[in-house]
């Protein structure tokens, strides 16, 4: 059953992650992101699935199988959220519920990151807090899916 | 001869036609749009292939075959309208004609949904008629690529 | 009854088709379009109007009656339709289906051109397919009316 | 003959000429601007003919009139210059050479009136000169048009 | 004598009071708002002529006639409050102290009915009260005309 | 009983009416405007109570009181009105019905001034009429709450 | 000492939550959420205080006194987030770390909730997953602060 | 008398000075500045009062009281020079010459700051001099009001 | 004595005219000019003086010794006129008479050819009439500095 | 040794180069080009790899693989430039200088073309030279990547 | 030594002092200011060289002989200021402290002139105080190049 | 002969290069880069003559020189790239390709330099590669005014 699978979908350079740019990014890979995520995903009662995607239209790909196989999905669309109306519309699409991830604080960042055009069609957003944004937007999904049945 | 082929192609989430916002796209699918495009092909003695692709260098690799094998394009692009120059160059590129469709009112929709910066590249544009727009699309294509020889 | 009657109504300088400019508006002039229209909406089984005004208050009045004596309208608002929320007003309040015709590709023109203040309360919008938009249009709206009684 | 005949045609407001704000706008009436006209198209062996009208519609309908009546025009749009496509649209498509004229300097007053929607299809423009900007552009169409026959 | 005479003018599509989208505009016809407004002014002792034009330029001779022949204004330009300059300049010019009025509260609605070009050179706005707002401008010029003589 | 009584609010600066800058504001003290109001309540059969604060903060608090104290509020928000959000979102949240007043023309002042975030959640705007604003919007109030009782 | 305590600072309007508009920010009250924080604290080890206030002022006071006896701060800034560099100041100037918390998507709203002027000085921000973005944000800030001693 | 008093009034966080980002503040405190403001003062043969406020409406009535108790006013608004409206029109209707200062450079820094809408109706302005902007606003003011008596 | 004296000033490139795209420009070189401005004036009983300079420095010079010298000025500021606010402060500081001039129709070109900053300083501007415009420009004048003594 | 390897990657529609609008972009096709870029580093005694990929998501991959494998890369992103921010944190997280190379000059063609979001974190731009700007790059990159071992 | 010399240079049009537009300037001319500049220097301890340009490269030349021959610049840049980035790497390349005087408060006057592309790199700004802004930078510049050796 | 003469012009500030911030524009001097770019001129069998302005209309009439006397332009216009519609003007008149240089990556820098205002008339641009740009361009020139005669 769906109702507590969870996807962790994570977008365009985020494979990089731990290898470029710590000072902003930090210095945990992907890798070890998901392992946090899934050793939470235990402790919440949830089913996850953790991936990664480079192109838009596998991302969207992505979301839309998520449409009968997932109960919610922790999204990193990374730079894809200040420009990608089809990931927009893929998120609006699949009436599953979304939280909009990002590692660092995109507002403290160049103008161009301030504006997420997926965020209006999420169910919320965290931003800032590192990989433990991960968590919260599990912690945050597990509470919505109700108690396991 | 490519002469009177048309290449009916649809870009990102329009799979999922019928399966969502149907107060927006109506509830047909794909499936019956493009079932209904044939039927209206062949009663104005067009050949048609169609294909929906989620992905951008997807569409424009359909975009560069049909240079070549049709003679007329029919092109929903989604979200991509918005935002995409890659598209529009490969519009610009092929020398084929091109009717750009989209099924609602784009107009009528978000600010971000007002301008295509493929529509100036395009022969012409048809919104908001529905599936009929597919249709119309075919038929102005008809009567550019002359009669059947 | 109304129900099967259209109005074609074309605004400033459409008169002066044929006459002006016609590597943008082509050589066929108004008189042309209005009976290439006749003709089709005779093969559709509609009953047809045509009218020109380059008056703004003169298309609002035409509008106007048209609430109660057409049940659909063709109109080509020319440029208006970059500017005139009165019109658009219009559009709105009649409660009769409108379809926006553009001859040429507006989109591939002067930027004032690209923005119609009054597609967003049109039921569609057809543009850059010539004369045969006219015709698209009337098209469109047989179907909507439904087959006659 | 058309060819050394001239409009001269003023816009919206201009019939309250001396009569309204005459800081801005000078102490002559239209009455008498247009006698001035008459005297200079005399001495430069022009035939003239000066009109005034408040609605765009006729604006547009005189400038029509004039495809075949004259060889030139002297025009003010008044306020309509800063939103009229319209009457841009007139002026592109009649193919008579146009000379646009404010009494006002309209680029010293509030910024709406620092743009004219007209001028990029005028001939010319003249600003800021009085009722002199009207002789002016006489004698502008006058050398244009060349010596009497 | 003018100085007791007010004109109340309605623009265009104001004449679909009643008619049109009732959720916006209320279920008063414009003859009913005329009879309510001729009630008020003849308890405020002020002689009303009410009219309604659909044309820019008919609205625009009817505030020029108002220059001698009354001393106060009511006027709901409609959606040419928002783009006309010509109008905005027939009030600027007559000299005869102007309130303008909407009844739905412009403010609350699409961006472009934010702005009114007309309201710098009016004395005063009234915008949201319904058909309340015509009454409420009689009031005011009331106020400002003084007592009867 | 709440329901006719009505809070008449002043924001920041208000206090210095009479004191200020005549040229904008006219001659009358804020206590002058008061005694005004209150006459004005008494022959519409409204009790009201009249307040100044210059502290946004202040002002929120006063619009929270009368939630379910007053049955309407006259509201100058003063300079907070081309601003203050959280003034918006009180307005908002009270459910009740506001208009918003302004005694000087705000849409011939400067740019900053044409915009209110405010009217957009008020019942209605009243501007430009100096001081008989308040009592016009009393009226506007008694007629919206319906007779005593 | 201050390094688990957290302060957790409500702005305008938020004392109305759950008395206004529950569609948008549910019908819980604040002291409910209060509640909830404290019980969440209690589980995390944390020390929290609870506070709302209208006034900018104050929460700037607030912000201050948080400089030398709080570890973390919660701050849920309401409309004030769009607007007031007062208080990005404030949260600059402190050297504590707040995160950003809004109940409802701001990014689905009005286009001027789409921005903070806090957020590029927070550490990060939570936004739309109601009274549980708090919690979330006290849990981010105990794994911040570390361990208890 | 009034005349060589002269209010030194800061704004928003300005309590903080020396205690907060000295990269860009210094590390003098307000406490050295306004000491530092009396020494100079005195040796101007000017009387000072030196007062710090967070809350917009507490500046306001400051700047209110300053309208009859002072003959000029050095003024650091802080962050509120960006947006307030209202702290604008307090010195506009205050009448008495209020030299505007900024102890960083403004324009140095992020782009909200290199505007202030209090600058077009301060006499002047000093920025980026550190807090001898202070003691040169003094100066200036002594020179207006003029030698002592 | 300076009355009837004329100085015509030309800016940046206007040397090499006739040298340059003649498509915009005409073939007529400055010095063709020249000799027909010279020319027009004796007939006008003016006395002129020809001067042309690339740098803005020396267009400024230029101007301020025309203060003294010069009853009028015909100024073509080449594309100095979209930029150079120095130029307009001379223009605007000298107090005499200035007429600017443009050969092609600046409003026809690019975008940032649209607007001279210098025009709102000028007494008139006549643009897109060719070196006839320089000879209007002095008629002009000769109209304003009324008859020879 | 990936030291002197460098990378000749192009992005969307270069595959048609020399097949379409040779007015643009010349009549050589990629191969050739690719065959002149391989002599040229012959010469330079670089190792190059000729690459070309249509979507955004192979071209991120294509960047991530020479993270490792490249000294230098030669990018040409096609209109990818104008809108792809995931292009740019490629570039930004692999530490591999890159320059970016346009054949047509983009600030000669339209506005969206004005602007690359990949060059503000690339080390040098060469727009226009056609063909030789990928010599030219390679040059570069043959300089800083230093001589061969 | 340069330590303690000091530049003051104004730029265009600045040595028409007192002879224009007094109600904006005043009437002192630029010579007596320097006069009272040099007065205030003797004072201060200061040797100064007082300079007028009018030509962009004539400041810049200015500028950069400054860079070892002065210990400070006091430098008003006249209108070049909102536009001229010459000037501003001038400044910015020379490593001499500049304080930026303006005789106006440019923030009450034209739009245009409220942004000065120099003053960011500059260490402070002076604006509005008229000529005693030039002494006030003089004791800002000598308060930093500290006491005579 | 012109053909094989290259005029290597640099703009304002350039004379300071190695002088000011090495950290954008490097350590070495313009002299350096002249004696680079003439070694480089020998092995490519061009003339060159290197010079440098800091004056726009000195640079124009360089710029204007070079139209017959030099077969090719590398043009570094230093900060008036960013503003300089009359340098663009002569860049376009005098027929001469010109390739823009700039030392620094321009897109990197503040956003005023990311438009180059010269570059949409210059055959092609080169910028961030350092003094080798100037090498690079010089042999664009070379491939470009073909072989030695």
């Amino acid at each position: 059953m769906a109702a507590r699978r969870v996807l962790v979908l994570s977008g365009p350079n985020l494979n990089l992650l731990g290898l470029r740019e710590p000072a902003i990014y930090g210095s945990q890979t992907l890798a070890d992101i998901h392992a946090q995520v899934e050793a939470r995903a235990g402790a919440l009662g949830l089913e996850v699935e953790c991936r990664q995607r480079n192109g838009e239209g596998d991302l969207i790909d992505a979301l839309h199988e998520a449409r009968t196989a997932f109960g919610g999905i922790v999204f990193n669309p990374g730079a894809y959220a200040h420009t990608s109306y089809a990931l927009r519309d893929a998120v609006s699409a699949i009436g599953v519920p979304v939280v909009e991830v990002h590692i660092s604080n995109v507002h403290a960042r160049e103008a161009f990151r301030h504006r997420s055009v997926i965020a209006p069609v999420a169910w919320g957003t965290i931003a800032g807090l590192g990989a433990l944004g991960y968590e919260l937007a599990l912690e945050a999904l597990a509470a919505r899916l109700g108690p396991e049945g």
